[in-house]
Protein backbone atom coordinates (compact mmCIF):
# COMPACT_ATOMS: atom_id res chain seq x y z
CA UNK A 1 0.00 0.00 0.00
CA UNK A 2 1.30 2.99 -1.04
CA UNK A 3 1.79 6.19 1.85
CA UNK A 4 -1.95 7.93 1.83
CA UNK A 5 -2.46 11.26 2.72
CA UNK A 6 -3.63 11.96 5.53
CA UNK A 7 -6.12 14.61 7.08
CA UNK A 8 -5.88 14.58 10.75
CA UNK A 9 -7.99 16.81 13.01
CA UNK A 10 -6.58 18.51 16.14
CA UNK A 11 -8.95 17.55 18.66
CA UNK A 12 -10.56 19.78 21.57
CA UNK A 13 -8.69 22.67 20.56
CA UNK A 14 -9.83 25.39 22.31
CA UNK A 15 -12.00 28.41 21.87
CA UNK A 16 -9.93 31.29 20.75
CA UNK A 17 -10.00 34.69 21.94
CA UNK A 18 -8.19 37.65 20.81
CA UNK A 19 -5.14 38.06 21.79
CA UNK A 20 -4.52 34.23 21.98
CA UNK A 21 -1.04 32.77 20.87
CA UNK A 22 -2.36 30.91 18.20
CA UNK A 23 0.97 28.99 17.60
CA UNK A 24 1.07 28.07 21.32
CA UNK A 25 -2.47 26.95 21.26
CA UNK A 26 -1.38 24.59 18.59
CA UNK A 27 1.54 23.28 19.80
CA UNK A 28 0.00 22.37 23.17
CA UNK A 29 -3.25 20.55 20.88
CA UNK A 30 -0.51 18.58 18.76
CA UNK A 31 0.86 17.50 21.71
CA UNK A 32 -2.60 16.64 23.66
CA UNK A 33 -3.46 14.98 20.06
CA UNK A 34 -0.28 12.89 20.80
CA UNK A 35 1.14 14.74 17.11
CA UNK A 36 4.82 15.31 16.40
CA UNK A 37 4.85 17.40 13.55
CA UNK A 38 7.63 15.92 10.95
CA UNK A 39 8.87 17.38 8.35
CA UNK A 40 6.66 18.22 5.19
CA UNK A 41 3.26 18.45 7.20
CA UNK A 42 1.40 21.00 6.45
CA UNK A 43 -1.14 22.90 8.67
CA UNK A 44 -4.10 24.13 7.92
CA UNK A 45 -6.12 26.72 9.90
CA UNK A 46 -9.83 27.59 9.41
CA UNK A 47 -9.66 31.65 8.53
CA UNK A 48 -11.91 32.26 12.06
CA UNK A 49 -9.54 31.04 14.37
CA UNK A 50 -6.67 33.38 12.52
CA UNK A 51 -9.45 36.19 12.29
CA UNK A 52 -10.31 35.80 15.80
CA UNK A 53 -6.70 35.68 17.66
CA UNK A 54 -5.94 38.79 15.30
CA UNK A 55 -9.26 40.39 17.15
CA UNK A 56 -10.71 41.22 13.51
CA UNK A 57 -13.69 41.53 15.02
CA UNK A 58 -15.92 44.64 14.67
CA UNK A 59 -19.33 46.24 16.32
CA UNK A 60 -21.96 47.43 14.22
CA UNK A 61 -22.79 50.00 16.62
CA UNK A 62 -19.01 51.48 16.02
CA UNK A 63 -19.41 51.86 12.47
CA UNK A 64 -21.11 54.64 10.82
CA UNK A 65 -22.33 53.65 7.02
CA UNK A 66 -21.54 55.98 4.57
CA UNK A 67 -24.16 57.27 1.83
CA UNK A 68 -22.87 54.40 -0.56
CA UNK A 69 -23.35 52.13 2.07
CA UNK A 70 -26.72 53.22 2.69
CA UNK A 71 -27.96 53.17 -0.78
CA UNK A 72 -26.20 49.45 -1.51
CA UNK A 73 -27.83 48.07 1.79
CA UNK A 74 -31.62 48.88 0.59
CA UNK A 75 -30.43 47.20 -2.91
CA UNK A 76 -29.32 44.20 -0.90
CA UNK A 77 -31.33 44.34 2.03
CA UNK A 78 -28.72 44.09 4.21
CA UNK A 79 -28.07 46.21 7.66
CA UNK A 80 -25.94 49.81 6.23
CA UNK A 81 -23.14 49.16 8.74
CA UNK A 82 -22.45 45.39 7.39
CA UNK A 83 -22.91 47.04 3.88
CA UNK A 84 -20.17 49.54 5.24
CA UNK A 85 -17.98 47.12 6.50
CA UNK A 86 -17.65 44.95 3.35
CA UNK A 87 -17.11 48.10 1.04
CA UNK A 88 -14.25 48.44 3.28
CA UNK A 89 -12.81 45.81 3.28
CA UNK A 90 -13.24 45.22 -0.79
CA UNK A 91 -11.67 46.87 -3.94
CA UNK A 92 -14.32 46.29 -6.10
CA UNK A 93 -18.12 45.03 -5.99
CA UNK A 94 -18.53 42.48 -8.92
CA UNK A 95 -22.30 41.82 -8.25
CA UNK A 96 -25.56 42.70 -5.73
CA UNK A 97 -28.84 41.04 -5.44
CA UNK A 98 -30.72 40.97 -2.60
CA UNK A 99 -29.04 38.98 0.25
CA UNK A 100 -25.74 39.03 -1.23
CA UNK A 101 -22.47 40.99 -2.46
CA UNK A 102 -20.35 39.27 -4.30
CA UNK A 103 -16.99 41.56 -3.85
CA UNK A 104 -13.31 41.35 -5.02
CA UNK A 105 -11.85 41.20 -1.23
CA UNK A 106 -8.55 43.62 -0.63
CA UNK A 107 -6.75 40.86 -0.99
CA UNK A 108 -7.89 39.82 -4.46
CA UNK A 109 -10.48 37.03 -3.07
CA UNK A 110 -13.77 37.01 -5.11
CA UNK A 111 -16.32 36.07 -2.00
CA UNK A 112 -19.75 36.81 -0.82
CA UNK A 113 -19.81 39.29 1.73
CA UNK A 114 -15.83 40.23 1.97
CA UNK A 115 -15.64 36.87 4.02
CA UNK A 116 -17.50 38.68 7.09
CA UNK A 117 -18.57 36.12 9.21
CA UNK A 118 -21.59 36.50 11.70
CA UNK A 119 -21.67 32.37 12.70
CA UNK A 120 -19.80 30.72 15.72
CA UNK A 121 -19.15 34.08 17.27
CA UNK A 122 -20.16 35.23 20.54
CA UNK A 123 -22.60 37.82 20.25
CA UNK A 124 -24.54 40.79 22.25
CA UNK A 125 -27.84 40.36 20.25
CA UNK A 126 -28.07 44.29 21.54
CA UNK A 127 -24.83 44.64 19.72
CA UNK A 128 -23.62 42.38 17.42
CA UNK A 129 -20.31 41.84 16.04
CA UNK A 130 -18.85 40.10 12.90
CA UNK A 131 -15.78 38.96 11.87
CA UNK A 132 -13.73 40.16 9.02
CA UNK A 133 -10.51 38.50 7.36
CA UNK A 134 -7.10 38.82 8.92
CA UNK A 135 -5.65 41.57 8.23
CA UNK A 136 -3.20 40.30 5.51
CA UNK A 137 -3.71 36.19 5.85
CA UNK A 138 -0.32 35.73 3.92
CA UNK A 139 1.44 37.19 6.70
CA UNK A 140 -0.50 35.02 9.35
CA UNK A 141 0.29 32.33 7.67
CA UNK A 142 4.44 32.91 7.56
CA UNK A 143 4.36 33.85 11.43
CA UNK A 144 2.13 30.54 12.12
CA UNK A 145 4.90 28.77 10.43
CA UNK A 146 7.74 30.43 11.83
CA UNK A 147 6.63 30.70 15.40
CA UNK A 148 5.28 26.83 15.11
CA UNK A 149 9.29 26.33 13.63
CA UNK A 150 10.55 28.09 16.70
CA UNK A 151 8.21 26.01 19.42
CA UNK A 152 8.74 22.84 17.78
CA UNK A 153 11.65 22.41 16.07
CA UNK A 154 10.13 21.10 12.57
CA UNK A 155 8.73 24.05 10.37
CA UNK A 156 5.81 23.22 8.85
CA UNK A 157 4.00 24.72 5.87
CA UNK A 158 0.78 26.80 6.47
CA UNK A 159 -2.48 26.97 4.83
CA UNK A 160 -5.55 29.35 5.75
CA UNK A 161 -8.37 28.24 4.54
CA UNK A 162 -12.21 29.70 4.09
CA UNK A 163 -15.35 28.66 2.87
CA UNK A 164 -16.52 29.91 0.16
CA UNK A 165 -19.17 30.00 -2.40
CA UNK A 166 -18.36 30.02 -6.29
CA UNK A 167 -20.22 30.53 -9.91
CA UNK A 168 -22.44 27.75 -10.97
CA UNK A 169 -22.51 25.04 -8.17
CA UNK A 170 -24.23 25.26 -5.32
CA UNK A 171 -22.42 24.54 -2.16
CA UNK A 172 -19.14 25.66 -0.64
CA UNK A 173 -15.70 24.60 -0.75
CA UNK A 174 -12.48 25.20 1.43
CA UNK A 175 -10.12 27.72 -0.63
CA UNK A 176 -6.86 29.00 0.42
CA UNK A 177 -6.89 32.91 1.42
CA UNK A 178 -3.37 32.51 2.95
CA UNK A 179 -0.22 30.28 2.81
CA UNK A 180 3.42 29.92 3.55
CA UNK A 181 6.13 27.93 2.60
CA UNK A 182 4.18 25.57 -0.39
CA UNK A 183 3.93 26.58 -3.80
CA UNK A 184 -0.47 26.65 -4.19
CA UNK A 185 0.06 26.09 -7.73
CA UNK A 186 2.03 23.13 -9.30
CA UNK A 187 2.84 24.32 -13.17
CA UNK A 188 2.76 21.37 -14.97
CA UNK A 189 2.78 22.96 -18.31
CA UNK A 190 4.87 22.13 -20.61
CA UNK A 191 5.51 18.64 -18.39
CA UNK A 192 4.77 15.28 -20.66
CA UNK A 193 1.64 13.10 -20.01
CA UNK A 194 2.22 9.13 -19.60
CA UNK A 195 2.44 8.88 -23.05
CA UNK A 196 4.97 11.73 -24.08
CA UNK A 197 2.54 14.14 -24.93
CA UNK A 198 3.17 17.71 -23.83
CA UNK A 199 0.24 18.72 -21.82
CA UNK A 200 -1.17 21.42 -22.54
CA UNK A 201 -2.50 22.94 -19.54
CA UNK A 202 -2.52 21.43 -15.89
CA UNK A 203 -1.99 23.39 -13.28
CA UNK A 204 -3.19 22.05 -10.16
CA UNK A 205 -4.28 24.85 -7.83
CA UNK A 206 -3.10 22.22 -4.88
CA UNK A 207 -3.18 24.87 -1.73
CA UNK A 208 -7.41 25.33 -2.66
CA UNK A 209 -6.94 21.17 -2.98
CA UNK A 210 -5.37 21.29 0.41
CA UNK A 211 -7.74 23.55 1.49
CA UNK A 212 -10.87 21.63 0.57
CA UNK A 213 -9.42 18.35 1.98
CA UNK A 214 -9.21 19.90 5.41
CA UNK A 215 -12.65 21.68 5.10
CA UNK A 216 -14.14 18.45 5.76
CA UNK A 217 -12.27 17.17 8.32
CA UNK A 218 -13.28 20.30 9.63
CA UNK A 219 -16.82 20.26 8.84
CA UNK A 220 -17.52 16.90 9.91
CA UNK A 221 -16.16 17.57 13.90
CA UNK A 222 -19.47 18.35 16.13
CA UNK A 223 -17.63 20.67 18.03
CA UNK A 224 -15.87 22.79 15.25
CA UNK A 225 -12.03 21.67 14.04
CA UNK A 226 -10.60 24.41 12.94
CA UNK A 227 -6.92 23.15 12.83
CA UNK A 228 -6.25 20.07 10.68
CA UNK A 229 -2.66 18.45 10.22
CA UNK A 230 -2.43 17.18 6.14
CA UNK A 231 0.62 14.65 6.62
CA UNK A 232 1.99 12.99 2.94
CA UNK A 233 1.45 15.90 0.42
CA UNK A 234 4.58 16.21 -1.78
CA UNK A 235 4.55 19.98 -1.70
CA UNK A 236 6.91 22.06 -3.54
CA UNK A 237 8.62 24.57 -1.48
CA UNK A 238 7.61 28.62 -2.84
CA UNK A 239 7.64 31.44 -0.65
CA UNK A 240 4.87 33.18 -3.19
CA UNK A 241 1.79 33.34 -0.90
CA UNK A 242 -1.49 32.38 -2.21
CA UNK A 243 -1.44 34.70 -4.63
CA UNK A 244 -0.03 33.16 -7.48
CA UNK A 245 -3.93 31.73 -7.55
CA UNK A 246 -5.48 34.89 -8.34
CA UNK A 247 -6.64 35.00 -11.85
CA UNK A 248 -6.05 38.45 -13.37
CA UNK A 249 -8.84 40.42 -13.69
CA UNK A 250 -7.86 41.12 -17.42
CA UNK A 251 -7.81 37.57 -18.05
CA UNK A 252 -11.16 36.61 -16.34
CA UNK A 253 -14.33 35.48 -18.56
CA UNK A 254 -16.47 36.18 -15.26
CA UNK A 255 -15.39 39.25 -14.00
CA UNK B 1 -5.38 11.34 17.95
CA UNK B 2 -8.59 11.51 15.99
CA UNK B 3 -9.27 9.32 13.51
CA UNK B 4 -8.19 10.97 10.28
CA UNK B 5 -9.38 11.43 6.69
CA UNK B 6 -7.05 9.25 4.88
CA UNK B 7 -6.63 9.31 1.11
CA UNK B 8 -5.19 6.23 0.16
CA UNK B 9 -3.66 6.08 -3.95
CA UNK B 10 -4.46 2.93 -5.49
CA UNK B 11 -1.09 2.45 -6.79
CA UNK B 12 -0.22 0.23 -10.16
CA UNK B 13 -3.32 0.83 -11.56
CA UNK B 14 -3.74 -0.65 -14.51
CA UNK B 15 -3.60 1.56 -18.30
CA UNK B 16 -7.46 1.39 -19.28
CA UNK B 17 -8.59 -0.25 -22.27
CA UNK B 18 -12.17 0.20 -23.95
CA UNK B 19 -14.52 -2.32 -22.45
CA UNK B 20 -12.28 -2.93 -19.46
CA UNK B 21 -14.38 -4.00 -15.86
CA UNK B 22 -13.25 -1.27 -14.26
CA UNK B 23 -14.90 -2.39 -10.71
CA UNK B 24 -12.66 -5.97 -11.49
CA UNK B 25 -9.51 -3.88 -12.06
CA UNK B 26 -10.07 -2.38 -9.12
CA UNK B 27 -10.90 -5.40 -7.09
CA UNK B 28 -8.18 -6.38 -8.45
CA UNK B 29 -6.06 -3.44 -7.61
CA UNK B 30 -7.19 -3.08 -3.95
CA UNK B 31 -6.15 -6.86 -3.13
CA UNK B 32 -2.65 -5.56 -4.78
CA UNK B 33 -2.42 -2.94 -2.61
CA UNK B 34 -3.42 -4.92 0.48
CA UNK B 35 -6.47 -3.33 1.19
CA UNK B 36 -9.90 -4.59 2.15
CA UNK B 37 -13.10 -2.15 1.16
CA UNK B 38 -14.71 -1.71 4.67
CA UNK B 39 -17.89 0.20 5.23
CA UNK B 40 -18.09 3.68 5.20
CA UNK B 41 -15.22 4.00 2.33
CA UNK B 42 -15.73 6.05 -0.49
CA UNK B 43 -13.76 5.03 -3.98
CA UNK B 44 -12.41 8.72 -6.41
CA UNK B 45 -12.31 7.16 -9.83
CA UNK B 46 -10.87 9.53 -12.17
CA UNK B 47 -13.11 10.58 -14.95
CA UNK B 48 -10.65 9.69 -17.22
CA UNK B 49 -10.31 6.24 -16.74
CA UNK B 50 -14.65 5.66 -16.76
CA UNK B 51 -14.60 7.53 -20.37
CA UNK B 52 -11.86 5.26 -20.89
CA UNK B 53 -13.52 1.98 -20.24
CA UNK B 54 -16.71 2.94 -21.78
CA UNK B 55 -14.77 3.87 -24.89
CA UNK B 56 -15.82 7.60 -25.19
CA UNK B 57 -13.14 7.81 -27.78
CA UNK B 58 -13.64 9.59 -30.79
CA UNK B 59 -11.70 10.08 -34.29
CA UNK B 60 -11.65 13.67 -35.25
CA UNK B 61 -11.25 12.11 -38.88
CA UNK B 62 -14.69 10.49 -38.19
CA UNK B 63 -16.42 14.13 -37.43
CA UNK B 64 -18.09 16.00 -39.52
CA UNK B 65 -18.35 19.60 -38.60
CA UNK B 66 -21.22 21.85 -39.02
CA UNK B 67 -21.65 25.40 -39.84
CA UNK B 68 -21.92 26.60 -36.70
CA UNK B 69 -19.11 24.31 -35.27
CA UNK B 70 -16.96 25.87 -38.38
CA UNK B 71 -17.52 29.43 -37.75
CA UNK B 72 -17.27 28.80 -33.63
CA UNK B 73 -14.00 27.08 -34.67
CA UNK B 74 -12.91 30.33 -36.63
CA UNK B 75 -13.42 32.66 -33.26
CA UNK B 76 -12.00 30.16 -30.72
CA UNK B 77 -9.14 29.19 -32.86
CA UNK B 78 -9.58 25.08 -32.66
CA UNK B 79 -10.16 22.50 -34.57
CA UNK B 80 -13.90 22.54 -36.44
CA UNK B 81 -14.21 18.80 -35.33
CA UNK B 82 -13.21 19.52 -31.85
CA UNK B 83 -15.30 22.16 -31.75
CA UNK B 84 -18.66 20.17 -33.53
CA UNK B 85 -17.62 17.44 -30.57
CA UNK B 86 -17.71 20.13 -27.65
CA UNK B 87 -21.10 21.42 -29.39
CA UNK B 88 -21.90 17.64 -29.14
CA UNK B 89 -21.69 17.54 -25.47
CA UNK B 90 -22.97 20.56 -24.44
CA UNK B 91 -26.56 22.38 -23.53
CA UNK B 92 -25.15 25.72 -23.92
CA UNK B 93 -22.48 27.77 -25.25
CA UNK B 94 -21.40 30.22 -22.00
CA UNK B 95 -18.36 32.33 -23.25
CA UNK B 96 -15.63 31.76 -25.97
CA UNK B 97 -12.77 33.65 -26.58
CA UNK B 98 -9.05 32.41 -28.44
CA UNK B 99 -8.37 28.81 -27.25
CA UNK B 100 -10.84 28.12 -25.06
CA UNK B 101 -14.88 27.73 -25.18
CA UNK B 102 -16.91 26.99 -21.54
CA UNK B 103 -20.10 25.23 -22.17
CA UNK B 104 -22.57 23.82 -19.89
CA UNK B 105 -22.04 20.53 -20.37
CA UNK B 106 -25.47 17.88 -21.19
CA UNK B 107 -24.85 16.60 -17.54
CA UNK B 108 -25.26 20.72 -16.28
CA UNK B 109 -21.57 21.08 -15.21
CA UNK B 110 -20.00 24.28 -16.51
CA UNK B 111 -16.66 22.97 -18.01
CA UNK B 112 -14.30 24.25 -20.80
CA UNK B 113 -14.62 22.90 -23.46
CA UNK B 114 -17.06 20.33 -22.64
CA UNK B 115 -14.54 18.59 -20.54
CA UNK B 116 -12.80 16.75 -23.40
CA UNK B 117 -9.48 15.52 -23.14
CA UNK B 118 -6.19 15.14 -25.22
CA UNK B 119 -3.89 14.75 -22.50
CA UNK B 120 -3.36 10.83 -21.35
CA UNK B 121 -4.50 9.19 -24.67
CA UNK B 122 -3.05 7.05 -27.13
CA UNK B 123 -2.75 9.35 -30.27
CA UNK B 124 -2.18 8.42 -33.94
CA UNK B 125 -0.75 12.25 -34.68
CA UNK B 126 -2.02 11.23 -37.93
CA UNK B 127 -5.49 10.75 -37.01
CA UNK B 128 -5.72 11.65 -33.13
CA UNK B 129 -8.97 11.36 -31.09
CA UNK B 130 -9.99 12.79 -28.18
CA UNK B 131 -11.75 11.31 -25.09
CA UNK B 132 -15.62 12.60 -23.71
CA UNK B 133 -17.22 12.54 -20.60
CA UNK B 134 -18.88 9.24 -19.35
CA UNK B 135 -22.16 9.18 -21.39
CA UNK B 136 -23.84 9.66 -17.91
CA UNK B 137 -21.56 10.30 -15.22
CA UNK B 138 -24.11 9.12 -12.71
CA UNK B 139 -25.13 5.82 -13.94
CA UNK B 140 -21.33 5.06 -14.04
CA UNK B 141 -20.94 5.82 -10.80
CA UNK B 142 -23.66 3.97 -9.62
CA UNK B 143 -23.02 0.62 -11.65
CA UNK B 144 -19.29 0.92 -10.21
CA UNK B 145 -20.99 0.96 -6.82
CA UNK B 146 -23.11 -2.10 -7.04
CA UNK B 147 -20.59 -4.12 -9.06
CA UNK B 148 -17.76 -3.54 -6.50
CA UNK B 149 -20.75 -4.36 -3.60
CA UNK B 150 -20.98 -7.85 -5.74
CA UNK B 151 -17.41 -8.46 -6.29
CA UNK B 152 -16.39 -7.75 -2.69
CA UNK B 153 -19.21 -7.78 -0.35
CA UNK B 154 -18.70 -4.02 0.99
CA UNK B 155 -20.43 -1.48 -1.36
CA UNK B 156 -18.66 1.30 -1.34
CA UNK B 157 -19.42 4.78 -2.08
CA UNK B 158 -18.54 5.80 -5.63
CA UNK B 159 -17.43 9.58 -6.97
CA UNK B 160 -16.66 10.52 -10.53
CA UNK B 161 -14.17 13.53 -10.52
CA UNK B 162 -12.43 15.83 -13.03
CA UNK B 163 -9.91 18.44 -13.19
CA UNK B 164 -11.81 21.60 -14.01
CA UNK B 165 -11.04 25.23 -14.23
CA UNK B 166 -12.74 28.07 -12.47
CA UNK B 167 -13.92 31.71 -12.54
CA UNK B 168 -11.70 34.23 -10.79
CA UNK B 169 -8.77 31.53 -9.46
CA UNK B 170 -5.86 30.34 -11.60
CA UNK B 171 -5.71 26.54 -11.74
CA UNK B 172 -7.83 23.40 -11.65
CA UNK B 173 -9.07 21.84 -8.20
CA UNK B 174 -10.74 18.27 -8.58
CA UNK B 175 -15.21 18.44 -8.05
CA UNK B 176 -17.56 15.49 -8.31
CA UNK B 177 -19.00 15.20 -12.28
CA UNK B 178 -20.91 11.68 -10.85
CA UNK B 179 -21.35 10.27 -7.09
CA UNK B 180 -23.59 7.42 -5.86
CA UNK B 181 -24.60 6.79 -2.13
CA UNK B 182 -23.58 9.81 -0.56
CA UNK B 183 -25.51 13.13 -0.15
CA UNK B 184 -23.09 15.53 -2.30
CA UNK B 185 -24.38 18.73 -0.63
CA UNK B 186 -24.64 18.37 3.62
CA UNK B 187 -27.35 21.17 3.81
CA UNK B 188 -26.76 22.62 7.25
CA UNK B 189 -28.87 25.53 6.69
CA UNK B 190 -31.34 25.93 10.17
CA UNK B 191 -28.48 23.74 12.13
CA UNK B 192 -26.59 25.91 15.04
CA UNK B 193 -23.32 26.70 15.35
CA UNK B 194 -20.95 26.55 18.26
CA UNK B 195 -23.03 29.52 20.18
CA UNK B 196 -26.85 28.23 19.08
CA UNK B 197 -26.79 30.70 16.83
CA UNK B 198 -28.69 29.59 13.45
CA UNK B 199 -26.19 29.09 10.74
CA UNK B 200 -27.68 31.53 7.91
CA UNK B 201 -25.90 29.21 4.95
CA UNK B 202 -23.69 26.29 5.30
CA UNK B 203 -23.71 23.82 2.65
CA UNK B 204 -20.41 22.41 2.34
CA UNK B 205 -20.14 20.63 -1.40
CA UNK B 206 -18.87 17.67 0.43
CA UNK B 207 -18.55 15.58 -2.94
CA UNK B 208 -16.60 18.59 -4.35
CA UNK B 209 -14.14 18.61 -1.45
CA UNK B 210 -13.94 15.22 -1.89
CA UNK B 211 -13.37 15.27 -5.09
CA UNK B 212 -10.04 18.03 -4.50
CA UNK B 213 -8.55 15.77 -1.81
CA UNK B 214 -8.58 12.63 -4.54
CA UNK B 215 -7.15 14.93 -6.87
CA UNK B 216 -4.31 15.47 -5.00
CA UNK B 217 -3.22 12.36 -5.02
CA UNK B 218 -4.22 11.42 -7.97
CA UNK B 219 -1.78 14.64 -8.98
CA UNK B 220 1.40 13.48 -7.19
CA UNK B 221 1.43 9.64 -7.85
CA UNK B 222 4.56 9.83 -11.07
CA UNK B 223 2.99 7.28 -12.91
CA UNK B 224 -0.57 8.25 -12.66
CA UNK B 225 -3.04 7.30 -10.17
CA UNK B 226 -6.79 7.17 -11.59
CA UNK B 227 -8.36 5.76 -8.30
CA UNK B 228 -8.08 6.57 -4.57
CA UNK B 229 -9.54 5.23 -1.86
CA UNK B 230 -11.50 7.94 0.96
CA UNK B 231 -11.43 6.67 4.80
CA UNK B 232 -12.66 8.47 7.25
CA UNK B 233 -15.20 10.20 5.83
CA UNK B 234 -18.95 10.35 7.76
CA UNK B 235 -21.06 10.61 4.52
CA UNK B 236 -24.77 10.58 4.65
CA UNK B 237 -26.87 8.12 2.38
CA UNK B 238 -28.55 9.60 -0.26
CA UNK B 239 -29.43 8.26 -4.04
CA UNK B 240 -29.29 12.11 -5.64
CA UNK B 241 -26.36 11.73 -7.84
CA UNK B 242 -24.40 15.04 -8.34
CA UNK B 243 -26.98 17.11 -9.65
CA UNK B 244 -27.67 19.17 -6.31
CA UNK B 245 -24.46 20.51 -6.55
CA UNK B 246 -25.88 22.33 -9.72
CA UNK B 247 -26.64 26.12 -9.16
CA UNK B 248 -30.17 26.39 -11.25
CA UNK B 249 -29.46 28.94 -14.57
CA UNK B 250 -31.93 31.83 -12.88
CA UNK B 251 -30.06 31.76 -9.83
CA UNK B 252 -26.20 32.05 -11.21
CA UNK B 253 -25.25 35.56 -11.16
CA UNK B 254 -22.54 34.47 -13.19
CA UNK B 255 -23.93 32.81 -16.60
Amino acid sequence: MAAPLQLIPLDHFPLVEPGDDLARLTTESLQANALQLQEGDVLVFAQKVVSKAENRYRRLSQVNPSARAASLAEQVDKDPRLVELILGESAEVIRVRPGVMIVEHRSGCVLANAGIDRSNIHSDPDDPRVLLLPEDPDRSARTLRMELGRLTGVTPQVVINDSVGRAWRNGTVGIAIGCAGLDPLHNQIGDRDLFGNVLEVTEPAVADELAAAASLVMGQAAEGCPVVLARGFVFRQAEAGFSPLLRDKSLDMFR
